[in-house]
């Protein structure tokens, strides 16, 4: 076997043996086969797909590329979720505490900000001193104190999906049902978790927009965790406009904080009460969504989640005190207010324009090394569908430099509009697979 | 613009802006843009194609990556002929002394030895001495003084396909027709000739197997021609079985040899002498193709060509006394008789397999710096459509390292059928195209 043999394959639409992707990527891992002959494999992954069976056979290459994350001797389930990337997309930091409060194990490992998308980690980064990179050791000893931790991957595992993605990034071929499930579950199956549940995202703000897309997606997850007998969950929600309120690192923080007192936008909490509610299920603490959706409730009503969401920051060197003073978040030195120009209803409040309008402002990166300002982004007064007066402020621009303020304000112009009748409202769950 | 949605574009099956196009070449000549965002890119173009007009801008772009061979200063028209490559392919040291004798300029750029086909520059390095690279004010002398040069391609002339042609060749991504013609033609326009002659080679041993895509390569090369305002001619001809009856280095320098001095399989004869009126006419010496078959078919009978071929192997400091005496050639150790086992008629004759049973011998390369055998290869006493008695020679096979003989017997099996009755002959020239 040679790897132009491989791409060959794959460049006249033929099917490949296991064999034939474990001599590619493992070749790839041992830097024999090369980033050139990769990015031409990509490409013609890309245009010609793969079957379930290969797309499965990727995923196993890739979740044992590297190490795996050996929780074996904590005892109870473990289970995490992971979203495919959206723009106000906060619930990473409420579903964790809600779940751990519930007594399911969440060790949740994820990124950073991506394109237009927000990043976990550097949310959780604008709490002074949060360390997103704990020791083996100390992961288990915060699993075993707060019942959840959050962090970020580690160079051992799965690394043949970083260098792949890294590929994929620059020579457009990112946007491929197969080599995202590989890439998304090579990592998540490496945590060895007994459940996961994804929230996929779909719309605008989505990098898969169709509902078609989304839906293919889904279902490429769910045979590849039934082959991989791991439970899986796969949630479709809305990214047509963001969620919640708040854009950009603390302001989502600060977002999250609320929430775990008790005082959230209501479409941030159907989504996070979802997904707390099918962990709490796949963790075993809950025979019936009824009831899993109960016992999310009620972790965050009795303060339980606050306080795991607390445990969590103490134990990764955050300044805990932010539960209770949000004020030990950065602020931005201005607010300008983005006003109405005419009375009527919110009819687009474009998810992926207004990503890019908060990363204008900083809080996002254009390359990997950029630096982001934790402060800055957008808090959304009125979303879809709400009536809004002339002249009243439909969203709210936190800003540290003028220029970046230029940059930002067309997007927004263009990203928020005011019509005479409200459009057609969208579900925000669209669809639940399950395997 | 960023390499990332150039690729983007075609991998969506986009149309390319000469913009564009200039813009990856370029970038990728300033190794701004990288060996994988290329290969995804020539994948994709594999995939999805260019346009006519895509395929001009690629040319042009392959062209000016370099110097030109400037010749202006030399009297006269010049012509070159360029084949597509194939086995036991010989013409190109036939047809540059006949078209040199009949006043026509050649500066003929070859090749060496690839996959399974015959390099002209190999087989010339089987006469004792011969320089393969004169320097440029050496190869304006040559062409003074004996009409023609035989030559490689310098690492001045067309850079960037010659680092895309490396990448092409361990990508799959080579039978493209958009990018074979930039590779043919952004080197060949470079020489800046008044005329081309291109020998498109359909059949088994081709590049391009089947008639349809042959078709689509010289119409794509015809169309570029033209808008480049060169003069061309497409000759489509066989490549079922090999060319003449010599198949190895030194082996067809004989063939050409006893050619030029009036002895040839008429095959060989056929299609040589209908390149070399196509070369004669462009350059301006005859009208008509009668004219012009006339005056090549004299060139060689009146011992003008063979006397042209002298000079070349002279001022290029071979051996000339190889012309009048073709023992100072290398010659294998022994020949093997491989004999028909039954009686009938030669119905296969597969010039592919026979070119790699060559190889095998050691008359070619698996990789860039494997050593050549110039003495080993293929004398086919028998070819498509001969009657054969039962222990009759088909085949000599010119041998020096057993292992190697062993490996080749299996493939000259393969290669050649005895069959009752002849199967159906197929034409020599399949098609001319001018433009």
């Amino acid at each position: 076997m040679t790897p132009s043999e491989v791409i060959q394959k794959k460049r006249d639409g033929g099917v490949h043996t296991d064999q034939e992707i474990a001599y590619f990527i493992r070749g790839f891992l041992a830097h024999e086969i090369t980033d050139y002959h990769m990015s031409a494999w990509l490409m013609a992954v890309y245009i010609n797909g793969m079957t379930p069976k290969e797309v499965l056979a990727l995923t196993r290459e890739m979740r044992d590329s590297g190490g795996v994350l050996n929780l074996s001797a904590l005892p109870g389930k473990k289970v995490d979720k992971h979203s495919t990337g959206g723009v106000g997309d906060k619930t990473s930091m409420i579903v964790a505490p809600i779940a751990a409060a519930c007594g399911v194990m969440v060790p949740m490992i994820t990124g950073r900000a991506l394109g237009h998308t927000g990043g976990t980690l550097d949310k959780l980064q604008s709490i002074p001193g949060f360390n997103p990179l704990p020791s083996p050791a100390k992961v288990s000893k915060i699993l075993k104190t707060a019942g959840a931790v959050i962090m970020g991957q580690t160079d051992d595992l799965a690394p043949a999906d970083r260098r792949m993605y890294a590929l994929r990034d620059v020579t457009a071929t990112v946007e491929s049902i197969p080599l995202i499930t590989a890439s998304i579950l090579g990592k998540k199956l490496a945590e060895q978790t007994d459940g996961l549940v994804i929230d996929v995202k779909v719309g605008s703000g989505a990098f898969m927009p169709t509902m078609q897309k989304s839906r293919d997606l889904a279902r490429s997850i769910v045979d590849v965790c039934r082959a991989m007998k791991t439970r899986i969950v796969v949630v479709i929600t809305d990214m047509e406009q963001p969620l919640g309120r708040a854009i950009g690192n603390a302001l989502e923080i600060r977002e999250c904080i609320e929430f775990l007192h008790g005082d959230s936008p209501e479409d941030l909490e159907t989504v996070s009460l979802a997904l707390a509610a099918h962990m709490i299920r796949l963790g075993g603490r809950a025979r019936t969504m009824a009831q899993a959706s109960k016992l999310a409730y009620e972790a965050v009503s009795k303060g339980e989640a606050a306080n795991r969401f607390r445990q969590i920051i103490r134990e990764q060197n955050g300044d805990e005190r932010v539960i209770d003073n949000l004020d030990i978040l950065p602020r931005a030195k201005h607010i300008e207010n983005f006003a109405a120009t005419s009375k009527g209803f919110v009819t687009r409040c474009d998810a992926k324009l207004l990503g890019l309008a908060s990363n204008a402002l900083g809080a996002g990166r254009n390359k990997v090394d950029d630096a982001i300002d934790p402060a800055v982004g957008l808090y959304l007064k009125k979303k879809l569908g709400d009536p809004v007066a002339r002249g009243e402020t439909v969203c709210e621009i936190h800003w540290n430099d003028e220029k970046r303020l230029q940059n930002a304000l067309p997007l927004i112009e263009k990203a928020l509009e005011i019509k005479a009748r409200p459009g057609r409202s969208r579900p925000l769950i669209h669809a639940v697979l399950e395997g």
